[in-house]
């Protein structure tokens, strides 16, 4: 048990750094399927960098036939963490947001890197949490902890660089559908966007509240949104799995919209001649009903949360039509080597060289590209404040 | 020419990225020695992560002889950029830290992830120096710049993650030394402590430029320490070269005397019944006798910013003795494929389990491993104030 007095400042970075090292030794041992087996021995830490083997194991290939993969995301507390997040779960994001960007790849994970930011004052039980919910995270995606730094600032910063392998033509760009290829999203959608919008006033908390006390909407739902805004996960076994049979995929953190936008102008970029454009289906946007009520409560419209607001880190992905019956088949099979996943088709790919949706009463329109974006006049959450004077 | 007067917010991160992806490709386009030739085409960017392609025409060696080498590093404006380093100046520094960690293990650079964090006030014509700096010294040290992402905070956070490869059997660990091994250092030092010391108060600017204009010193030699803080610069070919004959190496951000200790805990850790111990002589330090003058002049103990003040980025290491003559003999071909450079031996490996230093008057006495430390009550330097309102 931590002195619950105590700042990392009465440590200092040396001895938080061997702490987070004694940490990861633990997290290692009592892991049992996870990091004691050969492939998390593959790595080496305690020293300037971090080594790491490459032994393919997982595809049976020689190196050469992989392309190591690499992605960096940096949260940063203002901007990213709900006050309603606790440390252990501030951890446990900065891990996953990263490993989202290997699955949209189709990646194995091979290891990650962490640079933390913290204010002096920060109590160090908080520091222990936080450390506890990154490797908490890496335990998940079996993906281990092998390098990174401390350092000081005035919010907690985190930034991560996770690092996976995949076989080169199995690799999942945001370019590579055809027409004809069925757009297609990893599970429902528009919780997270909900549960941000819950924490994003103390109006809507209180609406939210006083609608729960009526019995107007389930307690279930509104638990499911907070928690896909808390504990989010990253599909890291789906985007594996896609690899084999998806042509096209990448992970929704800024909306669906910008998503699908973010797939049409990579091919594009790719194939600037190229005339390929999507439609997508309202009647098809795969969304629990409460989500609807939920939004009226809080005088939002439910297709804007579902379209325009991101978070949700499931997998957008493209897949022609013989490869969806391989996938369904899969799915009725459920090897034991991959888990069973649910998956919604909502559109496909045209070529009429726009990004167009079909509305429940039969009009096709312009999809607007609208989504989250960092740097801008906008503020997603209102922020903790745990160390000021 | 840049309108003086926009913002970052004034284009928002897509647009920032973008402009960073513009620049990138004209950085490639105007090196003709760096990213156009096909050793630097082998990644690819745009996407949810960096692709990179190992391919070890380098060491002409099958990929399972490799380690993956990575590390990551994060500079914060508060403690890392003092208030006289131009936006161009930070983002080389940036990179610079990175590619020191990968010099450190004796490795080859194959790309680099920047996550930056700036203020939305912050001038975009400052945005696009730091950005310059970036990929300037990104093209010195031949690393292709392959992903990151762009942040919003309160004061400019630069995370880099810099991967390399590196033989496996020549490695250059922390430990790994033996009993009467030399320990040596790739260039004078002290020069940066000595720029840190000038530019930390007022009053040591003052004194130093009342100095200058009595000649009582060398201006050259001050703005050599101004240099020195200003423009770091990573021994990444040095490390390269010594992989082959170096038995141990760390590169000296912290201080000598806090590497040195570095070196021998890595070895306690790998051999726990281990009496190997250091000592360094005085007499043997190079640094420039300008050093000691200015030193008095700023009321400060010279052997103090030599042995306990970091950021010289000089690579420390360990050499055994048949090793330390083919590197001067080496150095006296000056092959083409490899520079010159300079080296200085400044103690050795002994069996007496303590790390000592022998003074000028023949005292030897055990050497404190006082460092630079985060996180504690410290303040390196200065901070600019660009972006307040």
């Amino acid at each position: 048990m931590v002195n619950n007095h105590l700042q990392v400042s009465d440590l200092g970075e040396r001895k938080l750094i061997e702490r987070i090292i004694e940490k990861l030794k633990n997290s290692y041992n009592d892991s049992k399927e996870g990091f004691l087996n050969d492939k998390w021995n593959d790595f080496y830490i305690g020293d300037d960098s971090a080594l790491i083997k490459l032994n393919n194991d997982y595809y049976n290939l020689n190196n050469n036939d992989n392309y190591l993969v690499a992605t960096s995301d940096m949260l940063i507390e203002k901007s990213h963490f709900p006050k309603q997040m606790s440390y252990f779960q501030i951890g446990k994001k900065a891990v996953t947001v990263n490993v989202s960007d290997l699955a949209a790849m189709g990646a194995k994970p091979i290891g990650i890197l962490i640079n933390l930011a913290i204010p002096k004052k920060l109590k160090l039980s908080y520091f222990d949490e936080l450390i506890d919910g990154i490797l908490d995270a890496c335990s998940y995606y079996k993906i281990p902890l092998v390098g990174g730094d401390t350092n000081q600032s005035d919010e907690i910063i985190i930034s991560g660089t996770a690092l996976g392998e995949v076989k080169k033509e199995k690799t999942l760009f945001k370019h590579g559908f055809g027409d004809g290829d069925l757009i297609a999203i990893t599970d429902k959608i528009g919780l997270a966007a909900l549960g941000f919008e819950i924490f994003n006033s103390q109006i809507s908390t209180k609406l939210i509240k006083k609608s729960l006390v009526n019995h107007e909407i389930d307690r279930n739902i509104v638990d499911l949104a907070i928690q896909k805004v808390l504990n989010p996960i990253a599909k890291i076994n789906e985007g594996m799995i896609l690899s084999y049979f998806a042509s096209s995929a990448t992970d929704i953190t800024d909306g669906l919209a910008s998503e699908l936008y973010e797939l049409c102008n990579s091919n594009k970029n790719k194939n600037p001649n190229s005339k390929l454009g999507m439609i997508i289906y309202e009647n098809k946007l795969p969304f629990l009903d409460e989500i609807t009520k939920i939004s009226k409560i809080l005088k939002k419209n439910p297709l804007n949360l579902i379209l325009h607001t991101g978070e949700d880190f499931e997998l957008l992905f493209t897949i022609n039509k013989d490869n969806l019956e391989k996938l369904y088949e899969l799915n009725k099979i459920k090897k034991n080597k991959f888990d069973f996943f649910d998956f919604y088709i909502i559109g496909e790919i045209n070529n009429k060289n726009k990004v167009e949706i079909k509305h429940i009463n039969g009009s096709v329109k312009e999809l607007s590209s609208k989504g989250y974006e960092h740097l801008v006049n906008n503020k997603l959450v209102e922020v903790r404040n745990d160390y000021e004077d």
